[in-house]
């Protein structure tokens, strides 16, 4: 609900790298080459390395760029980048709308800059391909955090998949890192596989929710629960109390059911009023605790190997994917097929095969 | 445990076709030639439309061929067996090794021929790449069934990929039911990503269960138990019993947690024991409550049509990855290129451009 109100961002942005525009080809050409001029990789990341926000915005600007000819740009950017990243902490948010994730996000981005923290706050939303952002985009909830000198906020990326948007965002939590940014908080909607991708990507998965009459659970996504490194019980607070104290025994009730985490991190429950400001550094005491415990065991720094690994692949397999789905011609015979399966003329495996001789022809 | 005994089957299977042997290149070529002419798909489908299991047999291990001159004969035998199939109904059936498997399967195998069913039991294991079915390979289990003459049994397609097992099992599914088989089991174990595959594949997804001492989940991966549309917790007799209605509450208290499902059924908890052949009956009875609410709902319909339609893009997305990793060079390129990312010496997006400029080369 919330998160639809007021699009329009309240953050100061820089443009950075705008899309092609439909005008004429020599005019386009023209501004083509003024462009070209204008992105300078060695600028972008000289930027982000001394740590200012306006390079950050204009590298994150280019990572998201649609034009092929800013791929290798954003490459040579991040690849600089890089051997100043991975200093940081990443920590993915979620739960579904109304549960307050932006005054969590305020609540706790404020507390982290109050302890000498430098917070960034990313986001994953595959829904805003065309708002650019339709979670984060209500800044007016964020207004302390959007003018603190040690945050810095961004929409989610826009983009036809989730595989493309997921992978801009992780090519962004780089940069922010090289920035000097050293907690990355990465929010999204609590409804669907945008979580999957931000739980490959961060190091911890915390899960907001409220306390309801014995739906605690309702609306979140079978398996999302499971992800969770914590569940945070939000609004616990006022009439509120005596129902989030009973939904916290719920909940961890739950989670004991469930199998130990390669971690070794047993899942924990909190419960705290972001509104109020109550419970937010017991939840970062919590996360050091598993910060410790995991550095420890070595498994954070398994984790993030994996994790690389795993984009690596993931995105190979979504490029050559793209590259299929591109062709011309394959959107029609896809449908056409589509239909043709529905109604059972067709067996899934002869469409498949008609489609695949189509594109390798 | 269970399933790595003795596996040789006791199942007699005709031989059907055979993968390629190393042998000269001249005695190789006779023998393909021989096979050609040996191989008639005409012959096949109709004698799997005539409800002979020897040519299902064979159907079957056409389908399972890895030599690419099969695959046209496979689809031209799928694609003749299609309007017959899609009358029956398919059960994915999964559990922990040691939970008793076998056992349920030969009783409820047993139990609906006895009723006038015809049952088919097919397996997922992507594990079995060279014993041809690690799960169903110990056929002594199932003694009855196997020589039951309204029952077939196959063992898990083998493959490198679960992707490729399947898409195999999914093309048998049309073939058994083109043959006359009205109840088709799946069999997987309850450890992997294999269950995410069964139920793609199924209408009902029945997850076998041990009572244990408050560890009644333990084992089963995070996932399963929200797929799950029934828990059966077997070896519910003597001593156990007990355990196993406690097991029952607690089976129970953890469902309620999840959200409703599409199919509008609430999850079940059934207490068994297959080795006295107790609860058997009642849970053939839940099943057709089942069937009952979602043929009413049009869940059932809607689900399979949904099921079809992914079969196609899935069996689109793995030929074509498929592709890429078999390409000369590709395999080599990746692995020094996931040390490196692993190391922190390039980025995950730049190691996967120059895989794919490789590739596209």
């Amino acid at each position: 609900m919330d998160s639809n109100v007021n699009k329009k961002s309240a953050l100061t942005e820089n443009d950075g790298i705008e899309q092609p525009q439909s005008v004429s080809d020599v005019a386009a050409e023209r501004i083509r080459n003024l462009r070209k001029k204008k992105i300078n990789s060695q600028e972008i990341y000289s930027g982000i390395l001394n740590h200012d926000k306006v390079a950050l915005s204009k590298g994150i600007t280019l990572v998201e760029s649609t034009n092929p000819n800013h791929k290798n740009l954003a490459n040579e950017v991040i690849d600089a980048c890089l051997p100043y990243a991975n200093k940081s902490v990443r920590i993915g948010i979620t739960g579904v709308p109304g549960v307050g994730k932006s005054t969590f996000i305020e609540a706790f981005g404020m507390y982290l800059t109050s302890i000498g923290k430098k917070v960034a706050v990313l986001a994953i939303d595959p829904s805003s391909s065309i708002s650019h952002g339709s979670i984060l985009g209500d800044k007016t909830r964020m207004e302390d955090l959007v003018r603190n000198v040690n945050a810095f906020i961004r929409p989610s990326a826009s983009g036809d998949s989730l595989g493309g948007v997921a992978r801009k965002t992780r090519e962004s939590i780089i940069l922010c890192e090289a920035c000097g940014f050293d907690v990355i908080l990465i929010e999204t909607v609590g409804v669907g596989q945008s979580e999957t991708a931000v739980h490959s990507m961060v190091d911890f998965f915390l899960l907001l929710n409220l306390a309801g009459a014995g739906d605690e659970l309702q609306g979140i996504k079978r398996g999302i629960m499971e992800m969770a490194d914590a569940i945070v019980i939000n609004k616990a607070d006022g009439d509120n109390l005596n129902k989030a104290r009973n939904a916290k025994l719920d909940v961890n009730r739950a989670l004991h059911l469930f199998p130990p985490k390669a971690s070794k991190w047993q899942p924990k429950v909190k419960l705290a009023s972001a509104y109020y400001n109550e419970g937010i550094a017991e939840i970062w005491e919590m996360l050091s605790e598993y910060f410790t415990l995991t550095k420890e065991n070595n498994y954070f720094d398994n984790h993030r190997k994996e994790q690389n690994k795993y984009w690596m692949m993931e995105t190979i397999q979504e490029q050559i994917l793209n590259r299929f789905y591109q062709t011309k011609g394959i959107e029609t015979l896809i449908e056409s097929n589509k239909t043709a399966v529905q109604e059972n003329e067709k067996s899934p495996f002869s469409a498949a095969s008609e489609i695949l001789d189509y594109y390798f022809r």
